[in-house]
């Protein structure tokens, strides 16, 4: 169609993960049409979040200030450093409501495939956190993938080295599932981890 | 999280189609994680876009001048004019590659439930358009759902009512499909409209 701030805002959401030329179109045509305050807000949101959200300089996750609030909350138990792979994973472990220490959030996994190694993850900055003299068990809780599971074998290694204690999240059959209905992989892990 | 700027960006994304929380919040990492280039040239189209993307006067389509380029084409046939539910609806008769005349774009349908008249979709201004002395057959290209057969069917009366002559596209069995894969509908309206 030639019109270049259209075929701009086309091209800029295509760019989204998960986002093909279709719903780009389809996203662009409903912001002009029906949602133009909609637009204009996101737009304003973005330029701020890139402007304002850093790195927190002890976990990693995102923060406005120098150091995110869950690692300025006092009330929460200092021993304890679980480790998780994105701020979404922390969310999800914070909505559980049964956990209280604090976290580092790696930002990636292991990925030998994508060139992601121990380095490209923080993991000196993670063995640098874990050895500051309070904490005393380090929770790996990255995914239960391949890569996942690449990542807390190489950073279990590590820091036992460094003489600290590692667990890992227990694997098993999901709250309210029937076993029928449970992948044979998730039941062997729940019979070798039985408690 | 408490982090103002995060939790906005997570909001202003939640607000487009399809995206819900946990899209949202994929998104937003990744654009702070991996792409903030992508995140402000984003914001910038968007705004770009809001600011300079009015609609065509002729065909109501998105444009950045007073009439689009495709109602400028003096190589189109002007006989003909072509009406669609969305511009993303032309595009598709466009990448077609078998029609030459002109555009309609009624930017919707006519949806009594969400309280969408013909007067929302421009009916009046498509009556002054197809009344131009120079338009000879007007081809409704509305969607194949209930939605879209009744914005035709109302739009054919209005049409007919002026004396303009109204075709619809054919409705039948797509190319490339064997038929015991086609749903009943279409092959019973592939019979009707055999030729």
């Amino acid at each position: 169609m030639a019109e270049p701030a259209l075929d701009g805002l086309i091209d800029a959401l295509r760019r989204l993960p998960g986002v093909g030329l279709k719903s780009a179109q389809r996203l662009a045509f409903h912001l002009l049409q029906h949602d133009r305050e909609g637009a204009r807000r996101l737009a304003r949101a973005l330029e701020d979040a890139v402007t304002r959200m850093r790195h927190c300089e002890r976990c990693h996750t995102f923060t406005e200030g120098p150091v995110c609030a869950t690692c300025l909350d006092e009330s929460r138990d200092a021993r304890l450093l679980c480790v998780v792979e994105t701020p979404a994973d922390q969310a999800a472990l914070e909505r559980s409501g049964s956990y209280r220490g604090l976290y580092f959030v790696l930002m990636g996994r292991i990925s030998p495939i994508d060139g992601i190694g121990a380095a490209e993850i923080g993991a000196q900055a993670l063995m640098d956190r874990a050895a500051d003299g309070v904490v005393q068990e380090v929770i790996l809780a990255t995914s239960f993938t391949a890569e996942g599971e690449v990542t807390a074998h190489a950073l279990a290694q590590a820091l036992r080295a460094r003489g600290l204690e590692v667990t890992r999240l227990a694997r098993g059959v999901p709250a309210g599932s029937e076993l029928e209905h449970v992948d044979l992989g998730t039941i062997a892990h729940a019979l070798v981890d039985r408690r």
